[in-house]
């Protein structure tokens, strides 16, 4: 599948890329600013992976599903830029509302969710999936990193939600039906919780994973 | 130590009353009807544990430490109740603010989260803990059972903070320092989550582990 990500430079949206490739998958990689995403994307493609470089809407209008990963002060602008590139695809957001400089603690956005902002910018027939706030993206830049996390997934529009998973399962991870998209409320939330448990118990990446679910699809 | 479990003649003040009385505790066992709080706390004492029954407010006069366990619906008024009883001891809010039937779904209370309406109730100088949002209340009503589950703890006052994280030791949990109080949002919105992933797969009661903690203490 050809997927776009709005904001690929950094640290997520560059190990999505590398690990999706890998798996088979071609990358529109975005960025605001366009020569940034293509030098990251010819880095990368100088690897061997299939991955191309360009602004932000370019992106989301290559993808079939496009994925933002951007820092939470960007997400409004960012969204409103790629209204009409992305209509009517699924649109992955992974982003969460962390407040420097107290990112340990829960700050919860004017409207509650960032993937709730989102969806309400791009409209009812563009869905948006809350997905991925809880991999580290430090272990997610690392290819040889095994990722020890489940992903918690959570959409209100169920074809969307599918695709979602089967892209997570792409990346080896097990991916759950986490419910309607206002449970991003949870998921974002708990990002800041897993901050603080880093700081407190000087851990480079916690995850979570849970427990007493033998009815999920294992990895 | 004597811990006092308002509203405890439920499956989670019970099983918490009986695992507690197992690690040497004595429990004051309340309940809006204390007959009722004093026929549960026979029924247990007669299996030898070290429990006795009253109305809430005794349960909270009696313990050291108090702990709250009831439905959402009753929290303000069984709060209102123990202002006086609990003044200055250290209080463990355990609610969800679920709002049937919907209790798979995120529903975000008038204060964010319960455990910041309790502490806005009790006022300052009686400081409130959040914790077990996350351990089946099935798998805590029966006293054989294994709970493989972290429990996250928040608070702002790290002194009553680390008194409950050593009496959540006590019952076999590796207890998580979840950061301050306001992060009972994250906590408490978790618990739809797992109703949810419940329900999708079949589960009796989904627990969490945090993965790459190495820093933490075990259980």
């Amino acid at each position: 599948m050809r997927i776009g990500i709005v904001g690929g430079t950094g640290k997520q949206g560059s190990g999505l890329a590398v690990r999706w490739s890998r798996a088979g998958h071609t990358i529109a990689l975005g960025s605001r600013d366009p020569a940034k995403a293509r030098a990251r994307a010819a880095e990368l493609a100088g690897e061997g992976h299939a991955i191309e470089g360009g602004d932000n809407a370019w992106a989301a209008r290559e993808g079939e599903v496009v994925v933002l990963t951007v820092p939470y002060e960007a997400h409004a602008e960012t969204l409103r830029g790629i209204v009409e590139a992305a209509a009517g695809k699924v649109v992955v957001d992974v982003t969460v509302p962390l407040k420097p400089p107290k990112v340990s603690r829960v700050q919860l956005p004017a409207g509650q969710a960032a993937a709730l902002e989102a969806q309400a910018l791009l409209g009812a027939s563009t869905p948006v999936v809350a997905t991925l706030h809880h991999v580290s993206s430090t272990h997610l830049a690392d290819p040889s990193h095994v990722i020890e996390c489940d992903v918690l997934v959570a959409a209100d529009d169920a074809r969307a939600k599918a695709t979602v998973i089967a892209l997570l399962r792409d990346l080896g991870l097990r991916a759950l039906d986490a419910g309607p998209l206002v449970n991003a409320i949870a998921l974002e939330s708990l990002t800041p919780v897993l901050i603080h448990l880093n700081r407190v118990y000087k851990s480079q990446g916690a995850g979570i994973v849970f427990t007493d679910l033998s009815g999920a699809d294992q990895r």
